[in-house]
């Protein structure tokens, strides 16, 4: 596909280096004797935990490059095991990265030099829906129970989290909760902030329990200052979570433009209509050919609503009025009451298309292409001009780099004011200058994002990667905020140092 | 009615201190050369800027008491000269306090005690729409604009906000973002939180400005730090809100029920069932009462549906199913496309009762009648065990202080993990010995909340009225890091000294 349909040229397939054969530099710290039977130095442990799942981590990964591998793994079993390990760490001055699934794909888990010695906190013996209320929908949750569990668990009181990051089998409720993660809602709830009533945080100083609350208004929120606070001010051990009762009515339809600009007005459209679908998602022609959900060249729209009342006729009829008012076209709607997905639809495509997005990239590293994916949010009014900034510096550094390139973009979310576009790219790789490549990309497409209004993440966080945008986009003064509250909670800065801010805290 | 209908024994109406006779204590502050043509210390803009409207508030100024009055009022034009008035009362140390509309209910305006020299920053010059984007539906609103000038000044666009708290003829958008009000949606968008897409405040360490995004998930948000901050960490000036086209189609419909407990389960199940109503507002049959809508005994729950598409039948339609299957009975939906609105229906008569609650409270204190709200909110689980412990705590107390007391409650907004209850009291004055009287109603309401799991407050604002229960509520390491970020944003501490925070730091 990637030679006759994209017209990229490819590579042998590589094999990845085994771990046996992986340089691993040796451990500088000795597990502490506080810490006993918790923290262990060995090699697969450590090979383990040094990458997330950005394409420099699965590159280097599969050359076998371990030089920026932890010195040290911490399994804590509960919270008091946490408080612990934070203890050790801020006496004994050693950096600790807080690790939930491990799947960031912002440098969120990997130092950028091997720098002091240090050690990885993982989370995953925290794996339990503790609590479920099911008269307020809301489930007490560990977090480090990973996507399926959490599901697994909720499942026998009828109840859903319903939040499916594209990482969901490999990622954590913990890791949602501070990286921002962005869900299976198309509209309302986008955002797991959306659906969290309450937190508690083991800080260095102390633990921090929010009051689980439907929406108080009692000054500045204390769960939002956590919200994306990426593990630099704290380790979150639990959630206290709007669950809801599983979907019984679900109704979806495709629907397919000729013209992109019809497609993104349909969409606009649907989105200040006050209808809350809760899926919206737009693939270009491309996208949609990468997901083999279409192979026509049409732009598609994936529409679904759901809801525990039913038939969901009415609001699905006003946004295909919309749609078709713009130019689509589509079949008749599919609404059902069963639970599992219809395997034919292109919205079932989609879904698998889009669960199985996460293996392909190892495979086209394997093949020599250089693959990654980024987004943001924009409004709609600088939206035409963004999506175009961005389409020239990306295919214009991909071209001038390779004299190849594709490009895609999708809607992942929308908003009354604005969508939150999605954008794929692939260029074919020359062995030794991925990494020169991928970073010319990045800083083309986050110039050209920053440029345009939009932010350096809807989504995927911030970590090392997207510090330094990040850093031109909050307010400055904000800056100087996050510097005093690490200062407050975290004073031997030990967690997470790179992350989200500079180690140092700049001048007031 | 206060003597047939709720039993109380009411006193000769009082008159007002007249202006003329106010006894206000001598001004210890000179308008400063460099606030030249800014800055008066004349007796009117004195008492105008002296008091809030809580019931003490109301009670002092009543009796003429202004011994709590500013020593100077500054009003700037501009941000620039927003800046400069924080840069003098910053060198000068003289304790300054944002004013918008001057409502507040909980003590956000007036200090405990005379204390050093202050003076009040009043806003109002800042009260212009400055930029209209109708295709993102966004709006640049400078934060001294009044509600009704707000909305007057978005109508050519087509636009509204649509954020209509009680106070709303006389707040500003800059009083409703620092203290999160609560606003027009009964679901959903029930903030103003959720209705700001970026904001401009001055600190006295300079301009702090986010970028308007739909939806960003770039680290902790620095909107929702500043949402609540209730003043202390600097000067909110613009909002840039999300409008929205004004509704075309709207429904409404009355439902009333004999039992309390069926009229909860009915707006349980319908803040469940994923319906978004614009209106779910459950009278207690006293509330009903007092607000004109209802004087059969009946609870009356009001629930309305708008949007820019129509006709609206279907939600309605599944929310009245929900709510006769818990006893509710009604009579057929009003649909309408016409804006103003049916001046018959209970909806109609609540709204009016609703904007002139405030009006009456003024009458109460005349005719020696303590009066006062305050509201919650609170998970579905431990609803009825909070609504039972305010019950009695708050007739209780009334009761042991006067042998009378009225309380009634109703809901003002609704999530699917629980309700915001709001109550409303009333009871004889004994001349002299009302602040007592009100102190301890408001001290029992608060522990008897605290205890079973409420908030402080879901929209009224922290203020100094609820310092203390706020204090107890959010988790202790956050209250370090207010103080911290106060420290980062207002180092002299000059800021609404009192407010949300005590004025000194708790040790670390």
């Amino acid at each position: 596909m990637l030679q006759a349909v994209l017209g990229l040229p490819v590579l042998e397939p590589d094999e990845p280096v085994p771990l046996a054969s992986v340089a691993l530099p040796q451990a500088r710290l000795e597990p502490p004797a506080e810490l006993a039977g918790l923290a262990t130095a060995q090699a697969e442990a450590r090979v383990r935990h040094t990458y997330g799942r950005s394409y420099p981590d699965i590159l280097r990964g599969y050359r076998g490059d371990f030089a920026l591998a932890p010195d040290l793994v911490v399994y804590p079993r509960d919270e008091t095991e946490v408080g612990a390990c934070l203890d050790w760490a801020s006496r004994a001055g050693v950096p600790l990265t807080p690790w939930g699934g491990g799947t960031s794909v912002c440098g969120g888990l990997t130092p950028e030099t091997r720098g002091p010695p240090r050690a990885v906190l993982d989370l995953g013996a925290l794996d339990q829906v503790l609590e479920v209320d099911e008269h307020s929908l809301l489930a007490r949750i560990q977090a480090g129970i990973l996507g399926p569990a959490l599901e697994e668990q909720l499942r026998p009181h009828g109840l859903t989290l319903r939040h499916f990051p594209q990482s969901f089998r490999f990622s954590t409720l913990g890791g949602w909760l501070a990286t921002r993660a962005g869900g299976h809602f198309a509209t309302v709830y986008t955002h797991i902030d959306d659906l969290c009533a309450g937190m508690r945080v083991v800080t260095p100083r102390g633990v921090m329990e929010s009051r689980p609350l439907p929406g108080s208004g009692a000054g500045p929120s204390p769960d939002r200052l956590m919200l994306g606070s990426e593990g630099i001010f704290g380790v979150i051990t639990e959630g206290t979570m709007r669950v809801r009762t599983r979907p019984r009515h679900r109704s979806s339809c495709s629907v397919r433009f000729t013209e992109l600009e019809g497609a993104v007005a349909a969409v606009h459209a649907i989105s200040q209509a006050a209808l809350f679908p809760s899926n919206c998602r737009l693939l270009d022609s491309r996208e949609a050919m990468l997901n083999q959900v279409d192979h026509s060249g049409n732009h598609v729209l994936i529409l679904g609503f759901e809801g525990p009342q039913g038939p969901l006729t009415s609001p699905m009829d006003r946004a295909l009025a919309l749609a078709r008012a713009h130019g689509g076209t589509h079949e008749a709607p599919h609404h059902r009451e069963s639970e599992p997905a219809d395997g034919r639809s292109q919205a079932a495509t989609w879904r698998q298309a889009f669960f199985d997005g996460p293996y392909l990239q190892s495979t086209l590293v394997s093949l020599g292409v250089v693959a990654d994916t980024f987004e943001t949010c924009v409004p709609w009014s600088r939206f035409e001009a963004l999506r175009s900034a961005v389409s020239e510096a990306v295919l214009g550094t991909m071209r001038a780099h390779t004299g190849h390139g594709v490009l895609s973009m999708r809607f992942t979310h929308v908003y009354p004011d604005g969508p939150a576009p999605y954008f794929t790219w692939l260029a074919p790789a020359r062995r030794g200058e991925e990494l020169a490549l991928w970073t010319a990309v990045k800083s083309a497409a986050t110039t050209a994002i920053l440029e345009n209004g939009g932010t350096v993440t809807h989504h995927h966080a911030v970590g090392r990667v997207h510090r330094s945008g990040y850093s031109s986009q909050r307010p400055a003064r904000f800056g100087a905020v996050l510097h005093a509250v690490k200062a407050t909670l975290d004073p031997a800065g030990v967690l997470n140092p790179g992350v989200l801010i500079a180690s140092q805290a700049p001048e007031p």
